[in-house]
């Protein structure tokens, strides 16, 4: 059994709590935060957890051995690494930093000190995204031609991030883990409608190699909540609508062929396919729990975890320059 | 009554005819193709209307008032400044030409003549876009923070122009005539997953001045069609589904209201109002009908058409610095 | 070539009379009705159509092959049974008759003269119908456990039959297509609101044999316009929802299983599947042009149509009982 | 402060007690429950909670000022009984007996015991039904046509009654709510595809005077899960959709207006008025919230309650016709 302590239990926090109680493999010992109010809300619903504020008391804690820590971002990195360096496994929210280079520091020292760095994106432990996985590698879609999320509704504005920081992480992780390809670069523009030098309404252009363009969406400022993702491939299309309860994702057997003639000049003849839909059953298993046990199996054997530093600096990498193409007003930046 | 000739009875030419042949005003001649069985269909229809496969046939008649110009984009301008130096008054698709420089000459051209020059910018026209007009002008949406128009489909892919220039002139076109602003630059990406050159899928960003922000996505390679326009504001927002029968435009009295306190630093108080929805029923009339009796009320009366030369050029200056911005992978165009 | 003359130019015939005029099996000769206006409409887009106020015209016409009539119901039995005994074959607006006995007579005539009788049953020659048939026959929806068919919207009401007898003819002879089984009994509830003895909101139940039920929701008086039928099996369910452009049809790999225990008094136990959802493409023809060759074909080649005398015998069979229901409040009306 | 026993803790006890719990006017004492895991169960949620298996030490605990019974409806009668004997004040699930001769027994015995007898009839105290009332009683909708309610989804199938006494408590108890009329008389149909006399499909019609017609339709066995309710009223009509999580309530300005003329016979003119639609905004407090107070207060103020035993009694009389009604193939039964 592993010794878990949290730190942090705002908004998310008391999920990672519930599910690391949960989890057979795991025992739920420590929680620290800031606000006392939140430490007595945690104490109601899990009587035997202890509560601190210092959350020095979880990291010098010998007997505990892994640290979950859910704490604003600015604060992740200085958190990890003192997690890390007092030998604990992490299991840390995303985004994983503020910058790349701490980003990259936490990879390495959790290399070396030979500790599981997991980060938190969770939806890459949801039935949809398992799924569309899945497809991706068995070659269904063909070769991916784009990927275009759309994540947008009213709020909720934060201090001290934009909502590409916000929100996007989401996007960028999923789609890392479906392309498996090294971006290019990136281009952003956004909108800060509230002066405080935070867009509320941002775009981001990812270039790939091969033509693969993805495009994601984030907007505080919407009047409607829409959460749509599309991914097209030469075989097959896909619509993963996650505000539908059922029917979350469709495959459209939908594309073109391309034949080309001799005399490419006028005569590339593009043929239309639009054929069946199929909206597979998406299991409903809490992606939280998967996440949580399989954190607990990679510590356990050594296995890299599917969302690891790597994969949480891949998000940084992406944010980071998304951020400085949207200050430069669309400059792309190479990664 | 106006006579009137078509050049150009290919797919929308049509529409054109059977439109000026209802409109009380103006009397349908002749009309023009390179297709002699483009010109059968039309007889077929209309027997009483001449064709020809010579446009001359109509601009060198002294018979015809005014010319109606439906061919490709790159003819466009050829055709249009014959007519005006024929003197005929000029009804032109969109978009008006391939080059802003062509655009600024016809609109010249058509004030030193004094004949009306009109774009087919067909949404103007329609009942939902003179609704949401309406709304603007009235203030009830605000100050405006955000354009935001997808516009995607499985193809038809064109040979000559990429998906910008093939769809989005409809949502740029409704964007100018709604925001009445001045765009400053545009920033746009896209790919060209078929290798001739012309994007498939592309992104653009145009800024406005004040902090308004205006995206579209156009896209031949969507496995759905999405005609959806947001449009919010400081007061009010309108989602805008043209897919949808009844219902298109949907008014939320959704919004934030922003609480600055004297330390400004962390404590920028954002409340957020989610109200009623309203779905106004949105006229049928067909927007085309409209159009043709108010370039026949332009020419009669002198008044200039909503949709005039000017209208036009804004539009391709903005496709025109797009294509320029996605050729070079997102670099800021000014305008 | 079938000389063909269609007697009732309203609403539906110039319909008939385009698909008559396109198949090339048919001769589209001459058009009757009893207003001039609905003639002069007709010739404009007809010019080689004959016209006359005179359906005797037509039917007296020893060079006339076959006639269609798209007259109000009342006027069916006299109008076909002329045009069966002058030799005529006859395609005939739904619903067939008044009475059963009026269709049962026409039944007859056609198989004494000989002649094709065939009902504008125009829903079971559209591609949704035909997809459903196919499943249906191929047993993938296992058994049948009922047929639900909602058709409600605003208007139009009419003069002389209530909305059982407008709108559920449709629903009646979709079900009996795909049923194939003969209805026992008929409960019809509904009201009206006008006064004038027509209910403009009704609903029917049909009883058929090993406990199938069908049930039709026919309204004139909703907000909205719905039309939705589900067909439920022991194996699949499918949901057609003839108002969405794509995906109309939806097969669910939905059901119940029944285990039956030694005990049985409590113990029936039910187990649950839900599977994967499927919305095959449906084809587009236009249904009437299907069936205008269809009509030609059983003309020339001998064969019974697949919505002959019998197809529309049965619905008006149980759109008699349903109205005798109805006026007795629900009283079960054995067929 | 009110002493609340529950007794039965199954699947909606739960949410009973917490709700009980949570009320400031309401201390929450004891419940009881045959199966000791239920009870093991709650006080793992309520370590405060006193629980037995017998649910006499409820009725007979002198303590004790009211008791929820949330047992299966065939205990209802006696339970509630014994509680009214023993001076207990009532709040019972829905529907309230087996019989309404029980239920006229219960509400009897409540008047002379003078206690307070509330029916759970939840949806009552919902946003949607709270807003939907004030409209109708204040007048927007007009007269009332009609009230039409689908409440379909696969499962669960009952032990012990049918898909009507299961799903359609909940939309008579709204109509009875909604209309204030007196029903006339029932009839229903239905299947049972099971074959142990027990409906999981059903249709019903109550018909009430003025020509107010209501219809249920009620089915364990449907793909979908359809929740949607029309009302329409001589001047707006209203679609309710509780599906939906925001704009559960479409308000319609849709309608008809009937002119009379001097000759009737053929003239009744019908004009027809499709106008805005409204989505006003639903509070989203928990109905059980607002219910648990409701109950509170009443005994308190000896107010009676919204839904009180005679609202009960109501609802028994129309699933007691309809079980009649559905066993005589839609035999009419007088109310």
């Amino acid at each position: 059994m592993l010794n878990v302590g949290v730190i942090g239990v705002g908004y998310w926090g008391p999920n990672i709590i519930r599910n690391f109680d949960a989890c057979n493999e795991t025992n739920m010992v420590v929680a620290s935060d800031l606000k006392p109010e939140r430490l007595s809300f945690i104490r109601k619903k899990h009587p035997a957890i202890r509560t601190t504020t210092d959350f020095n008391d979880i990291i010098n804690d010998a007997n505990i051995d892994a640290v979950a820590i859910c704490t604003p971002v600015f604060t992740h990195y200085d958190l990890a690494k003192k997690a890390l360096e007092a030998g604990k496994h992490v299991f840390l929210e995303k985004p994983m930093t503020s910058t790349s280079a701490q980003a990259e520091e936490l990879v390495e020292l959790a290399a070396r000190k030979k500790r599981t760095l997991m980060l938190d994106h969770t939806f890459i432990y949801t039935g949809a995204v398992q799924m569309i996985k899945k497809f991706v590698e068995a070659g269904d879609l063909g070769d991916i031609y784009y990927f275009d999320s759309v994540r947008i509704n009213l709020g909720l504005f934060q201090h001290d991030v934009n909502v590409i920081w916000d929100l996007a992480p989401h996007d960028i992780s999923i789609m890392d883990h479906l392309l498996q390809l090294k971006p290019e670069s990136v281009v952003a523009t956004g909108a800060d409608h509230v002066g405080k030098g935070l867009e509320d309404v941002a775009y981001m252009t990812v270039y790939y190699p091969n033509n693969v363009i993805a495009h994601i969406h984030a907007n505080w400022l919407s009047p409607v909540k829409i959460r749509q993702t599309l991914i097209a491939g030469t075989k097959k299309m896909i619509v993963w609508d996650d505000n539908i309860p059922n029917e979350k994702i469709k495959v459209y057997d939908t594309g073109i062929t391309v034949n080309r003639t001799k005399d490419e000049i006028y005569d590339t003849l593009i043929q239309y396919r639009t054929g069946d839909m199929w909206a597979p059953k998406v299991p409903l298993t809490e992606a939280l729990s998967l996440e949580v046990n399989h954190f607990a199996d990679c510590i356990k054997s050594g296995k890299t975890p599917v969302t690891d530093g790597v994969a949480g600096l891949n998000v940084v990498r992406i944010l980071e320059a998304s951020e400085k193409s949207i200050k430069a007003r669309g400059k792309e930046i190479k990664l």
